[in-house]
């Protein structure tokens, strides 16, 4: 093996090929293995982690001591912070992942052809998984124990501000693999925060990786967009709008929009942009302005929205279609729905969208005519989840259009092939 | 718009763009019109092969004129040929990809939330296609068609030995368009055959191409798997293997294997490797090297087959794997079925394998451990193809892992969306 750009180090190209052979050879036997042994593994790693409690503190220390130097935003430190509670709560969640149904081996479907040969399409894994996230450690144990139920094999590349804390959640999950005699390439960690690893994981092992997931900032997405030389399963930021249409009932608009941008303001499903119709019914843009504020949220609305409450700020250009990911939201006046959808089309980023109405007709039009991976009627954009969706965790919300849209778990981390049998079948000329 | 390499010629580089956009415009109406246009337009287009005949087979002729010139292999010249029969084959195609059910808003799934959240997953076109490929001009017609018919738009790169056929079987397509009164940008072709174009496809049109899909030879999927920025649905070589288990009935090995070979060589689910156990009873792998044999095929055998019959030429390395669509196959005496399945892990492509056996557990074994897109048991491996599966037509037989795999027809060649209905619900913290 020599690295094949003169500009990689060869011991890390070296190391990480050796990473990649062990992990398809952990993929193979993934792929045969009883859903018993998966789950038990499941178990006995968050059991792990109860167990080395101290030592992934310890290690997060580190972490926030280095983070605290580097000056860090308070909003990144909370991020990275873990307790007891925070590690209990990663445990139990990869515990509830041990629980759920193994997707492997299920019939998606079948039927039978007019020549007798009967047709199975079965799911299987992927095969190798690699995934490349940033600062939160739980990522570690979350994004780990979906592959592995998934019977993929995985490749974690975490953020360096989460180093130490992503090892020590690392150990735990390899702790899991041996005590069920499973494979350690299975859950496998880059042990080097060389920033070329990354390089090396797009570039140069399309014959070790079968998806790239990154989870991250825009920076992340578009240099692995960029680079990567094997499939990627995209996670865009989610610029997220919540309409209320003219219909809306103005109660229960209150209570979504105030939900869907406060309840949390960090995450990926939290509504960025609210379109107001202006034939709303008296008083309602005022109410919606008034519940924001009150709760903390910054408006920055257009020349209709000041008119209505004079402490909303002017909005300007770069505030529609801006992931804010804080407690401030775009507000914008719009004509009707046609003026709505073209907004989000033209503003959005084809994650997830609400429309609060009575008017059936005009949420059937929404929710049909957009195209969004998540589409809403008279519901927050909060529940972008796939915990909320049932399908328990997720490892974040895709919005390409390629194998998986939405939430994906552990059955989106799966492919399928078709199984033929029949009883001695030739095809005709 | 300006070219951001420097070596792209700037009107080749705005020709593209406005492809694109073009499609990414048209894909937006695509998505929303109803099944009876796109169905209308199909049936126009195959009436307008059958009414443009002359057209077509003028512009083959030249084709072919310039084939000869070039010296192309007969079996390529064959491909490129097209003679009144095979043009109303083509069309009569297009007609039957009319008569599928529409797949584009059907409901995948759905199921309600404790919290009264009433979750579709819709199935939605994937968007803008790219399809590259070579030599057969029918492709231009079904993957078209099937593009259309699943609501995407498309943008055909077809090779420039069927530039002339391409040209006047698009022109079909398009007047098929405008008779159903369809934006034409949705079934386009690249003009031109500067080879920059197809890397301009590849590398620069991220924004307007939703996945592209080569169909070829080693070379073009190479070439794209390296350079596309964009999502590609593989289709590799098919390296497909026949497994003749030592449980094998006699006549039903012979039948099979023979088919599985000759039917057609020239097609990727062709067999291409003979696998038979060692323990086969007394004169199996005689009758089945005779049985080649006679049917014009030549044996590439190791040194049992070798003894078994004095035709059987030796095989050397470069047999194994190697994908001949010709009228030659690899044989190998195998030990047991835990050596026929490391063959075919080693040497295989993933496409398509068969086992010949009467013991059904070494049959499950096969079907279960083995990974390829397509396993069959007692059937010949001619069956890899979408309209063999109940698909219909086929765009090919895909041999990635993500999104779709094996036969890639009109359902394959959508995404999906989550429509959730609720009630104002909101999420608790």
């Amino acid at each position: 093996m020599i690295a094949k750009e003169r500009d990689i180090a060869p011991d890390l190209y070296r190391q990480m090929m050796n990473i990649g052979a062990a992990a398809r050879d952990a993929a193979r036997k993934l792929a045969r293995v009883d859903a018993e042994s998966k789950t038990q593994a499941l178990r006995a790693a968050a059991n792990a982690m109860r167990r080395n409690m101290a030592d992934i503190l310890h290690a997060n220390a580190r972490d926030m001591e280095a983070g605290r130097r580097k000056q860090l935003t308070a909003a990144l430190l909370d991020r990275l912070a873990l307790d007891e509670q925070r590690v209990e709560a990663t445990a139990r969640g990869v515990e509830s992942i041990a629980d759920f149904d193994d997707p492997v081996g299920g019939v998606i479907a079948e039927w039978e052809r007019p020549n007798g040969l009967r047709i199975q399409r079965v799911r299987v894994p992927l095969g190798v998984i690699g995934i490349i996230y940033e600062s939160r450690p739980n990522v570690t144990a979350d994004a780990g124990a979906l592959c592995l139920k998934s019977g993929n094999a995985v490749i974690l590349r975490g953020g360096t501000e989460a180093a130490h804390s992503n090892a020590a959640i690392h150990a735990c999950l390899v702790e899991g693999l041996e005590e069920a005699g499973l494979p350690s390439g299975a859950v496998q960690r880059v042990p080097t925060q060389d920033r070329e690893a990354v390089g090396i994981l797009l570039r140069e092992m399309g014959e070790y990786l079968d998806v790239i997931v990154p989870r991250g900032g825009k920076g992340l997405i578009a240099r692995v967009q960029q680079d990567a030389r094997v499939p990627v399963m995209g996670h865009l930021e989610g610029i997220c709008h919540t309409y209320v249409h003219e219909s809306a009932d103005q109660e229960k608009a209150r209570q979504v929009v105030v939900n869907a941008k406060m309840r949390r303001t960090g995450i990926c499903g939290a509504t960025e942009t609210l379109l107001v119709d202006r034939s709303a019914p008296a008083g309602t843009l005022a109410a919606l302005v008034d519940d924001l504020i009150a709760a903390g949220c910054e408006v920055r609305g257009d020349a209709a929205a000041q008119r209505s409450d004079p402490r909303v700020n002017a909005a300007t250009d770069s505030d529609w279609g801006k992931e804010y990911l804080d407690a401030i939201i775009a507000l914008r006046v719009v004509d009707d729905i046609d003026e709505a959808m073209t907004h989000i089309r033209r503003h959005g980023s084809g994650h997830t969208e609400a429309i609060i109405a009575e008017d059936a007709a005009a949420a059937e039009r929404f929710l049909n005519e957009l195209d969004s991976s998540i589409l809403l009627h008279n519901a927050s954009t909060q529940f972008a989840d796939g915990g909320e969706f049932g399908m328990g965790a997720e490892i974040g919300i895709a919005t390409g259009r390629i194998h998986a849209r939405g939430p994906v778990g552990a059955e989106q981390l799966t492919s399928y092939k078709y199984v033929v049998r029949g009883d001695g079948q030739t095809r005709p000329r």
